[in-house]
């Protein structure tokens, strides 16, 4: 199964809302947009890998802020909080790879808290 | 953790020959080059997703051939035969994310397994 981010990330339109385009082993393969931030949350059970496709993304640790480029790799160990954002509201788009049964923002439950994710067709 | 995948790529000389450079949860995410063919094999237990970072991976199942390029991904779900190779002698190189127990030759041991994987510093 081939999937192909360019044409999918065309039919996302919300920010920080991912949606599932593949199934590996028990990790889902999700896309999505970012602009603007999100929350600051951790993962306590969970590493998250963020696989930045266009634009760049902005990652706040506790201790440090760095930045990612697009064809760039972010791993964010279990327990460590962090806070996506952007600079200047520009877009970022990236792929995750991620356990089925992690929440996108962490313990944390907020008005951007997607609870169900679905799938992109 | 950032990677840098362009720069790690060129510590790579061999071909087919997958490099540690990630953890994530039970996976690793690897880097590896590839040019000619690999053999025919399968992961009974595991799916397996390659990103291609440059070039163009071809991929034989029993039943097609598909030609995934540089951007796009490729999902082989568990128990698929398959064999990859290139067009021409072209390089390939792709990331891969992978349960940390699997064999990149499947069930088969030949002179082109790598029994134990390294970590690319």
């Amino acid at each position: 199964m081939i999937i192909q981010p360019t044409e999918k990330l065309s039919k996302i339109k919300e920010y920080w809302h991912p949606y599932i385009v593949g199934e590996l082993n028990e990790n889902y393969v999700k896309l999505a947009k970012g602009k603007g931030e999100l929350i600051w949350h951790s993962h306590e059970h969970e590493d998250e890998m963020f696989i930045i496709l266009n634009g760049t993304l902005m990652m706040d640790f506790r201790d440090k802020t760095v930045s990612v480029k697009a064809g760039e790799v972010l791993l964010v160990p279990k327990g460590v909080e962090h806070r996506p954002w952007t600079e200047n509201n520009t877009e970022v788009s990236f792929m995750l790879v991620e356990p089925k049964q992690i929440r996108h923002t962490g313990d944390l439950v907020t008005e951007q808290t997607v609870e169900e994710l679905e799938w992109l067709d």
